[in-house]
């Protein structure tokens, strides 16, 4: 198949598999401008599959790095009210999201902490309401990932500029399944996760306790919990899938049922900033210590947007060999990199991962152990010598994770 | 001066002759993603200038095209609120406008032209509002232009993109005065032009005959008309130059007073396609009658916006012999080919052009012979043959242009 069909058919999948077009929505694509070419394509698709509208909401990082060094500080304190109107008008008409990720791992590394960390929590608040509706699943979204130069010449800085775009775009390709039949093999591949997943809903864990020679660390698991994987369903029944690739079984730990060290096993990419080689320490789920070989600064950032991003959100399960993991690639990407490890995400916590949970208020969140936060980021603590046992409520102890990969 | 250094200096024109950014002040960027690299000089030299705040409102037209050839009709009659609340909250708040205009002059041939019709419609309605920021000065707002392959390539269809976009390069900074000292030049030639607007101001015109082999127009001029060029003045007596390049000497027509054959002499490029060699007849100042050779069914539907588009709202001066048209260029773009020939406008009037005219209300225009619509859309009438005589109050005929050229 040659590229053009390739990123057809990627494009396809996002507007198909990813975010589900159905016939009368809208959508809005957010992306860098350097990702136009696969945008059109996308439009292109979303109008075959029936959209009305499809807007787009370019960005370009070079134009925020130069806000970042450039701009005085008031810059940082506000956040245009269009923006997230704009997000919530679609949101609320029953549109679709997806967003094209493709960071420079080290955009913002000579840029002022505190004016990311001011501009992430600004931010966050004024898109707090429209994140209810994709925390939801009160409407459909979707991630994708397309190589830009900055991006594929961190990954692979010793070949030249066109060769680390081809390399990434191939593994992209792979990790995303683009084959002569990429919505098929979706298809079977939400499958799969399934099997595994009813399997851990079936047993009710009370806590997950994690062993790796960097981590020991005992999960409490919230009462009603529900695992989840691939596909998801929409508040009206309609099938989803929110990560491409994805390759996590996911769910919510109790917000203060968290004990323990807990040690990052790849770099994280936030706020245009790596942080990487850390360490959390837990006491009933709070963050009370924290250090990291790289990038302390962001990661306190991180932890102080609020009271909730001293808490987790997010527990997922991914086994050490697995199609992205086996590319052996540092991806500087949450997206491609959560997906090839075992991760937790600090702040807010997916509702739809408890029994009714969309239906629980933001104020009794506490009570369900329900964690809630302006923010809510992923970092990778998969391992080959990650063991993870679960306990049932009534005592029994199933091994889940043996050396990193799935031991049932 | 090299390519860099060349850019830099026009983004710096932008800035500070254009828009003229002052402390604290908000710009928003309105451009084409292809024109990235100008754009991140202008970010740049805004916040160099002081600038709060700094917003780019991207869009690509290849996505626009995908939209108009495979949207249901219902997208064409929708426009975003967050788009007009974007551009009202920065008026509001006393931002300023930089729109970077570089149409592919061909982009729409082949869409139906009720559809762009339909949209141009809903979006002029939706933007009213804000172009009355616009119109009346209360904010700065400046346009330029940048190459574009698919806008460079129909103006040198005989060479390579490569070459067609470096030849455009070069007419655009000839036009713009990007010399060694941009900024130098552009406050002489904002006073050449005001030598000649006063001129014209001081005669206070009653009437303007136009004759040519093709045109035999009589214009009113409506009492208290203010000839305006170059430079003009916010409400707050903030200096800017709302169009780069600029030679016109532009004021407005009696709504009422204009009778007669206009015809134009070059191609008007609206909504994405070309309108060329049209003609249109004039009784009472309202279009009665009209033709084109090519796109008559483009400025059909241009003329039936609404009842303010079969009238007049601009007359413009531009010597045969300028800048602009000594290129012997025709460059499919307004801003470049209505600054290279006399012109005038269909749609509404800029109320500034009449004394005290900001502070008219919207429904006593036409006592004043100001000229509403939610179109203002600029086509070219100059020729070497044409003769504009000027006529005042006392009946002194005074010969404005001989032969294409200022004749005083």
């Amino acid at each position: 198949m040659d590229f053009n069909s390739k990123l057809q058919k990627y494009a396809e999948l996002a507007v198909k598999t990813g975010v589900n077009i159905q016939p009368g929505q809208t959508l809005l694509v957010r992306t860098p401008i350097e990702c136009a070419e696969y945008v059109r394509c996308v439009v292109e698709e979303a109008y075959k599959a029936g959209a009305k509208n499809v807007h787009v909401e370019w960005s370009d990082e070079k134009c925020s790095l130069i806000k970042y060094l450039n701009a005085p500080d008031e810059a940082f304190d506000e956040f245009p009210r269009w923006i997230s109107d704009q997000y919530l008008d679609i949101a609320k008409e029953g549109g679709a999201f997806l967003t094209i990720y493709a960071q420079d791992p080290d955009l913002l590394k000579d840029v002022d902490p505190k004016r990311i960390a001011a501009y992430q929590k600004v931010s966050g608040q004024a898109l707090k309401e429209w994140r209810g509706y994709t925390l939801t699943n009160k409407c459909r979204w979707s991630i994708v990932s397309i190589p830009t130069v900055a991006w594929a010449t961190k990954i692979f800085p010793d070949v030249s500029e066109q060769e680390a775009m081809d390399k990434l775009w191939d593994l992209i390709f792979k990790c995303s399944r683009v084959t002569d039949d990429p919505i098929q093999a979706w298809k079977e591949h939400n499958e799969n996760l399934k099997e595994k997943t009813d399997f851990l809903n079936s047993k009710k864990f009370k806590t997950l306790k994690y062993k790796s020679k960097i981590t020991d660390l005992v999960v409490e698991m919230p009462e009603g919990h529900i695992w989840e994987s691939g596909s998801e369903r929409d508040v009206n029944g309609i099938e989803f899938n929110p990560n491409m690739p994805t390759e996590e079984i996911f769910c919510l730990p109790h917000k203060y049922g968290v004990n323990g060290t807990l040690a990052s096993t790849k770099p994280l990419v936030y706020g245009g900033n790596v942080i990487n080689d850390f360490v959390l320490k837990f006491e009933k789920g709070r963050i009370v210590d924290f250090s990291a070989k790289e990038g302390e600064e962001t990661l306190r950032h991180l932890i102080e947007t609020d009271e909730g991003s001293h808490y987790l959100g997010e527990i997922a399960l991914v086994p050490y060999s697995s199609p992205i993991s086996d590319t052996n690639t540092v991806f500087y990407n949450t997206l491609y990199d959560e997906n090839a490890s075992c991760h937790f995400a600090i702040g807010s916590a997916y509702s739809s991962c408890i029994e009714n949970g969309n239906d629980i208020a933001a104020e009794d969140f506490d009570k369900y152990g329900i964690n809630d936060s302006l923010t809510h980021v992923d970092f990778m603590v998969g391992s080959s010598d990650l063991d993870i046992v679960g306990i049932t409520h009534d005592g029994e102890e199933i091994q889940i994770f043996k050396d990193g990969n799935w031991a049932f």
